[in-house]
Formats: C-alpha cells, sequence, structure tokens
C-alpha cells in the first residue's frame, strides 16, 4: 500500500471551489467536469467541486457531475458552512442542500478566530462550537464523511489558542474524519505554521490538514511544513490558482512529497503526467500557462548556454533538481542555433515527417520558424500547421512551388444586427481547386462559422473527406494588448475528424482574416490525414 | 541603529546579473543603470552590476555607473569567478578585471561540489581551494572587500559534507566577509537548508549569506529558513527574476524579514514604495508585471467572495494579512456571482454609485449579476459595463424604462478578403439619437474597428465628446471551448478618453456581435463620465 491508494494521506484539490475565486477565472459547468477528469486523471484523492446551494452553477455542477463523470481515483466533496446560529442542522437549508447534491464527502467551513465569530457571524462563541457540532453530527448520521475547514486558524490561534483549539476537538469530537487548519489570510511563514499544527495535534488528537494561501510566496512551503509536523492531507488548487495571490499550488506540493520527502501520494505514472495536465487545464481556464511554474513551465528546465554548456553534455543532472521526464517536462536549450535544430528533427520526426538530417533544409525550417513567431504564430500548439510549414520546406525545390489542395481567391464575411435583435451571418467563398474555380456561400451564427460552412460548401463535392470534420475548438488571443482593435489577432482552431484532432494557427491584424488562415490549413491537414496527395 | 543602516544584515540584489538569465530578459547598459536607481531607492545594500570582463555590455555598465549612478544606500557589486586552474590570480586578466571595474565589493563564483570541480573545472579539489584562497587575497589585499558565492553548495553538501565545508573553511580563511550558500539548481526544501545553513555555521564560523532559485517554489521560504539558522546575507532579484523558475523574489523577502520577522532591512518609509518599485522594473525589463505577485500584484488584496464582503465593512483587517499600503498597494472589491449584496454596495460606493441600503435593489442587483455570469458576462474586470447595470436597476421604476444616450437599430459588418491579399472592412450602423435616425458607415482595419468607428461618425455630432475617447485594450475569450465556432465569445474593450480608462463586457454566440455591445457600453459610460445625462 502507499499513501495513494489508501487513506493514510490526503491530497485535497480545491480547484473547483477556492481555484475558481482567482480574478479573471469564471468557469461554465462544462469547463468544470473537463477540470475534473483531469485532476482525477492526475490522481488526487479528493475533488472539491463548489457549494451546491450557494449559486445555480455549482448545483447543476452537482447534479451532472453523478452522470457525467466516472472518476477513477477521486471522490467527489461538496462544500458549504455550519449551520446557521441558533437553528437546528437538520432544518437548515444550506446544510441540507450539501445532502442533496449527492456528494459522499463534505467540507464544512467553520469559524475558529474569536473575532470571525463575534463580528462575521455576529453569535456568541459558544454557539459557535455548537454549530460546528451539530452540523458535523448531523451530516455523519446522513452518512457522509466531513472534513472541518476552521477558516483563519492561525490568526485565531495567535489571537486566542484556547478558543482556536477548541473549535478543532469539537469537530474531532463531533465525527469529522480530517480537520483542515486554514491560513487564509495567508499571512504565515513556513516556522509559524510548524509550530501551530504540532501544538494542535498533540492537543487535539485530530488528523489534521492544511489548506494555505500564498500571500507571503509561501504557500508550497507551508503546505510541506505542515507536513513535516503531522499533518496528513494537503488542500491545493491547479496551478495555485485562488483568490488574491493564490492558493497552495498542487504540482510542487505534490511533486516535493514523492520526490523529495519520497512519500507516495499519486498512482503510479501520474507525476509524468504533471506537465500536460498543467497546461490543459491552463487552457480550460483560459489563462496563459505560466512559463516560469516550478516543474511544469516551459521555462522551468531550460537553460542559457554557455558557462556550462559542455559540462550539461556530460552530465546534465549535475544542473538540474530532477530529471524534467518524472514530471513531463524536458529540458530546453536557449539561444543555440544547435538545439533549435535539434528539436526541429525531433518535431519532424514526431509527425512522421523524415528531414533525414538535411542541415540546409532545417537551417531553412528554423529560420522560417522564427520569423514566423516574430509575427506571432506559435506552433507549440499548432501541430498541423507547423507540419505543413514542414511539408512546404520540403517541397520548396519544385519549380512551380508547394502543392495545394485549393487555393483562395478571395472571400467575404457579413454579419447583420437585424432592428428584432437577430443576427445574420452570410460568407462567400472563391476557390480555386483541381483547376475548377469554385465560388460557394453559407450562413452560420458568427461570421467565421458561416466561413467554414462555406468552404466545406464549396469543396465537399471534390474532397468528400471534408464531411467527416468538424470544428471542436476554436481559440483567440490578442497579441500586443496595448493598441486596442489595430492589435495583432492569434486564432487557434481545433479539427475533428471522429478519430484524431489536430490543431492549426492563423494570424492577422483581423480576426476574421486569421481565422480564414486557421479554417485553410485544418482543411489542407485533415486532407492530407486521410492520405490524400494535393495536385494543382 | 538598524540592519538597514549598518553591516549587521545584506539584502544583496543580483537583478541586474543572476535575474537578467531570464528567458524574454535583455537588458541594455541604460535599462541597467535604471533599474540600479530603483533598487537604491528601495534601499537595498547591495547591488551586483554584472561580470565585468566576461561581456562589453557589463564592462559598459560599470564604467559608466561610476559617472552616472549616484547611490544614496546600495554599494555596487562586481561578479566573477576564481582564477582560472594553474595560474596566478594576480596574472588572471578576469581577475584583474574585477578590479578595473572599480566596484568595492565582489562577488566571487567557486565550486563546492565535489563532481563540478573535477568535471566541469576540470581540476583537483586541493587546486580548486587553492583558486579560492589565493583569488580572494589577491582581492582583499587590493582593498576590496570580497563575498564567496559557493555554487551547488546545497548538492555539494550532500555528496561530499566535508569538502564543501572546506571551500566555506578556505574563503573564510582568506579574508572573504560573507560566504553564500547557493542552491544553484533550487532543489532544496526549507528544513534541509535550515540543517545545512546552521551545521556550516557551527563548523565555519564564517558569516554565511543565502542565494536561492525557485525550482521547488520554495526560494523564499528557502532564504527565511536560511535567516532563522542564522544567515545575514540575503541574495535576491526583483520580481523573482532568473533563469529556469527564477531567483529568491526580493519584495515578499524584505516584506517577511520587515513585516513578520521584525527585522528592519531596509531604509525608513522604503517599504511603502515596493508596489511602485516592483511594476516600475517589470516596464523596463518589458514584462507583464505578475498580477497575482505577493504584496504588489494588483490581484494581491483583491477580494471576491461574498462570504468575506460582508465582514469587511466591519473590519478590513480580518481579512487580510498586512495592511495593503504598507508595501503601497491597495484593496480591491470584485463583482461576480459568488458576490453578496455587501460587495455590491462595496462596489457601488467604489464607482460613486449609492445604492443607500436599499436592500429589494441591491438584491435586484445580485440576481441580474449572476444571471448574467450564467450567461458568460464577467463584471470583475469590466466595472463600466457593471455600473451601467446598476444604473439601469436604479431606473427600472421609471415608466419609460432606463434612459439611453442612443438605440440601436440595426448593424452590419462586412469584412472582405480580395485576389491580391489585401482586406477590406466596412461596417454600417443605423442608429436613434435624441429622437433622430442617424445612419453611418465607415471602414476600418477589421470589422470591430470599421464598426468602432461607424459608431463615432454616426454620435460624434451629437456628443462631440466622443471625440476624445479611444480604444486601448480588446480582449476575446471563447468560453465554453467544446463547441467550435459555435462557442459563446466575450469580449472585453478598455476605452480611454485621456484622462481615465474603463473596461466594458459584451457576451454572445458571434464575436462581432459580443464586441457591439462592449462598444455600445464604452460609448455610453464614456458619456456619463463627461458628465452628460441620457435623454431618450
Amino acid at each position: 500500500m502507499t499513501a495513494a491508494s489508501d487513506d493514510s494521506f490526503h491530497v485535497f484539490d480545491t480547484t473547483l471551489r477556492d481555484g475558481a475565486q482567482r480574478e479573471g477565472i469564471n468557469l461554465t459547468v462544462a469547463d468544470k467536469l473537463n477540470i475534473a477528469r483531469h485532476l482525477d486523471d492526475f490522481g488526487v484523492g479528493f475533488i472539491e467541486g463548489g457549494w451546491p446551494g450557494a449559486n445555480p452553477r455549482d448545483t447543476e455542477f452537482f447534479a451532472r457531475a453523478a452522470g457525467e463523470l466516472d472518476l477513477k481515483h477521486a471522490t467527489l466533496v461538496a462544500f458549504g458552512a455550519t449551520r446557521r446560529p441558533g437553528a437546528k442542522a437538520v432544518d437548515d437549508p444550506q446544510v441540507n442542500a450539501l445532502l442533496e447534491s449527492g456528494a459522499p464527502v463534505v467540507t464544512l467551513v467553520a469559524k475558529s478566530h474569536d473575532r470571525h465569530v463575534e463580528l462575521a457571524l455576529r453569535t456568541t462563541l459558544e454557539e459557535n462550537l455548537e454549530m460546528v457540532r451539530d452540523t458535523v453530527a448531523y451530516l455523519v448520521a446522513q452518512g457522509r464523511r466531513v472534513f472541518v475547514d476552521c477558516e483563519h486558524f492561525f490568526d485565531g490561534y495567535r489571537a486566542n489558542p484556547q478558543y482556536a483549539t477548541s473549535v478543532v476537538a469539537a469537530a474531532h469530537g463531533a465525527g469529522a474524519s480530517v480537520v483542515v487548519l486554514c491560513d487564509t489570510n495567508g499571512g504565515m511563514l513556513p516556522r509559524q505554521v510548524h509550530d501551530v499544527v504540532a501544538r494542535v495535534l498533540a492537543d487535539t488528537g485530530a488528523r489534521i490538514g492544511m489548506h494555505a494561501q500564498d500571500d507571503t510566496g509561501c504557500a508550497v512551503a507551508n503546505t510541506l511544513a505542515a507536513v513535516d509536523a503531522g499533518a496528513t492531507h494537503v488542500q491545493c488548487t491547479a496551478n495555485g490558482y485562488g483568490e488574491r495571490v493564490g492558493n497552495a499550488n498542487l504540482f510542487p506540493v505534490t511533486a516535493a512529497l514523492e520526490l523529495k520527502h519520497e512519500l507516495r501520494v499519486l498512482p503510479e505514472g501520474a507525476l509524468g503526467e504533471m506537465t500536460r495536465i498543467s497546461h490543459a487545464i491552463a487552457e480550460i481556464v483560459n489563462l496563459p500557462s505560466s512559463t516560469h511554474q516550478p516543474y511544469v513551465g516551459v521555462s522551468a528546465f531550460a537553460h542559457k548556454a554557455g558557462l556550462h554548456a559542455s559540462a550539461i553534455k556530460v552530465d546534465p543532472d549535475l544542473y538540474q533538481h530532477i530529471d524534467p521526464e518524472r514530471v513531463g517536462n524536458t529540458m530546453r536549450m536557449l539561444v543555440s542555433d544547435m538545439a533549435g535544430r535539434a528539436s526541429i528533427e525531433l518535431k519532424g520526426k514526431e509527425l512522421g515527417i523524415d528531414l533525414g538530417g538535411d542541415r540546409e533544409l532545417v537551417g531553412r525550417v528554423v529560420d522560417r520558424v522564427k520569423e514566423r513567431e516574430l509575427k506571432g504564430y506559435t506552433y507549440e500548439a499548432a501541430d498541423a500547421s507547423f507540419a505543413l510549414l514542414l511539408r512546404d520546406e520540403l517541397q520548396r525545390g519544385r519549380p512551380e512551388g508547394p502543392a495545394r489542395f485549393f487555393r483562395t481567391e478571395s472571400w467575404r464575411a457579413i454579419t447583420e444586427d437585424r432592428p428584432d435583435g437577430s443576427h445574420a451571418n452570410e460568407a462567400t467563398v472563391k476557390l480555386w481547386a483541381k483547376g475548377e474555380r469554385i465560388v460557394a456561400t453559407a450562413e452560420g451564427n458568427g461570421p467565421v462559422n458561416a466561413l467554414d460552412r462555406a468552404l466545406r460548401v464549396a469543396l465537399e463535392r471534390i474532397y468528400p473527406q471534408l464531411g467527416a470534420f468538424s470544428l471542436v475548438d476554436y481559440r483567440v488571443r490578442i497579441l500586443e494588448g496595448g493598441s486596442g482593435t489595430d492589435s495583432t489577432t492569434r486564432v487557434l482552431i481545433t479539427t475533428s475528424d471522429g478519430a484524431a484532432e489536430w490543431s492549426t494557427v492563423g494570424v492577422a491584424a483581423n480576426v476574421i482574416a486569421a481565422s480564414w488562415q486557421a479554417l485553410e490549413d485544418a482543411c489542407a491537414y485533415g486532407l492530407l490525414r486521410a492520405g490524400l496527395e494535393p495536385q494543382d
């Protein structure tokens, strides 16, 4: 048995609840379900999904999770508060919404700082203890496992250690299986966390968890300090998302526990998925992945070639604290043209295009990529556009230039807002394919959708394979944010043929023109994938 | 005397040397001089300027620093390496370049990990000790103060503690005034750092410094752990810039020392300049300021949860770990569907709209925000759209509904890609304003730009104030990424009138329609700001 497969250590994720409080994150129910699947793949033990009853989105999440989430590792957790002062838990609709959510585990937030009880809850210290006891006991009697989050615990402990400890003891005595000490304001440093956790553990005998916020830049270290002091439950969020500065970041916390503490807290093989999952979650919440995030950032194992280049060749382990492959990341050499060439060759191989060690060709591709990236293109997330670029350079030798499935003469997109509030979108495309000129028009729910449809209408007779393609994702990023609608626009499109997905990129001053480029690449790559060869 | 004004504690900044190794940073000499002035304003004790002799830029920096930098607090430091194996320090041009730089303090990097000595330096362990002794003694004899950076110290200590310790002893014995233990690969955790620093201090009696890298996400905590163990010199970089993940961040390190350890390491009043200086340095290195950086990020004291907002009204100190003004930052309230009545009221106050404690009205606004956010709107970053929503609800009682500066009848946007590759964008708008029907057409570099211009053309005669408005930022987010171009699109627009900026939001299936909503709000809010009142 390892901590990953029994109950001895909990990796508890609260990305969907506390993480969602980060400024700029606004998750739909579909986003939350999608993130939950990634967290489950990563092997966290608990996924806190939200506060059922507090807002319609969280209620819907729990309703849909029952049918749509098929969790392999994680247990779903509903978050809520202890009952209101002066009432009974059994009569409290907020408490009953937790039961109705169907989640097998409930986290209850409880006040543990005396002034918060008096000023925020406006009740007595004794009634707050009774609220904890009553609510925990009621939920436990209803067959739920209960964790209690002691909000503002560390500040409360400083102000009134007896009272803060009595809240832990009340929760523990009423049947809570973990009592989580929260540094809600995030002001603690590791030595303080270590002291307090050790003392509370000794004084109450409760199983202790840690919830750290990153306001001092020490959330990861505070979490590890609590584990050092005996905590066996850690609350984290993916990429450290959370209110203000953020929460303890799930990835460096689990990496430190697994790789530095040598504690097995994740399922076999999960650690190697860390980089992919971190980036996937960043995509879903639509925030750029932090390039400098520990372990998973694209710069986390990037070396500026220079002083140590020759020694890195002899023994890379002398220059990195772990082998980046253990967390699914890779070492990168910066600046050096050699590294560029090597990665282009590797990438070609990955895409099934043999560059045959042709140094001149590889050099041309490196230059082309650099020049295009300077304009705003990115090929990291647009493999299909990169494969087309490689093909073009391979065929540069042909006197007639690279072959094409089709060539665009022109297109036009019209969006009209009518007096009745409805919208009409119409696109016309003029193309050449196999020597034939084709004009086609289609409507859509937006200008890009209309262009996408017109492109298929135009080409489907010649390339019936297009019928299987569908656009599954569409993203827009504005580069150089300072210049308003004059900015450069980058569009990333993901297309599926039912079996596989591929991504393409377009860049232009104009969102419609950038989308068109990505649509053209999406069709061309899909036809290549279907085994066709372009003929002009 | 405080640590800030005597020699008892060193805040040593290496932004200009180690920080400059961050991927994406490329500093000119003028940039370096400019950053040095900000660091001096902040009151660091030492500014490591670069490696004179290693590259022309660093040599020039020291040459110009002598005449152009008038440092109030800081001492300039030159960085270099111990002499080559088998030669003498007095004959080593690299060592003499350090003297020629004129810097009163020199930091020498020395190997302290046995395998690095053998594999990277390709010399013997004894010769490496001799290189340390000879170089330190030579520079001290020339009147320089010498600090020695023991590279890869912690990994070296794990591999061979006797040898690593002997390097510290050699530097100390030859006259180095501080020996800095470097976690060069950044793999350490605070408990390890604390142990090693305490042991080296006990074994050598040398004055110990700490240089931490952030590869485990613990650089700040590692620096503080070293101080707890007796280190009295900390090496940091502004905003944590540095190779790979980065270095220990100067701002949270000094904030923790001053505010949590109650150690005075900066001059009087400097801490309050922290936020300004962090942002100024980010501007100079041309990287966006991290919104979530501890203490100085714009989100560092932003509150979103409704749970907290009601109590924040009572006592803000209950919900923040320090008063943000102590580090020159401010508290902000965010509006979101998690927000309750209290944060709506606070936000209204911030925007100058008195909701007068009208519970029914505030409740209506809360419901409206929740309903709109479910559709994809977000008001956190769209204050102006939120202010318009508040106004609408205030005026709901009027029989004719809320007044408007203008009403849209319809609009149309056409984007055309021509056979020559150029694009034409034309928009026509049909509006009613002050009882008049107006039709206007304009061109632009994209469909949204064309619509923006057409809107101004239509209204500028009636509202000349529009002439001062300009669109300064335009962002698009696609929500529900699973459904391709059928997704909901959210557009955020920032508009300026030269004096202030405001942000508005639009949401629709269609990027153009979403943009139009945000443009309408941008005009309406700008006209309100200009002191106009809408009349239908």
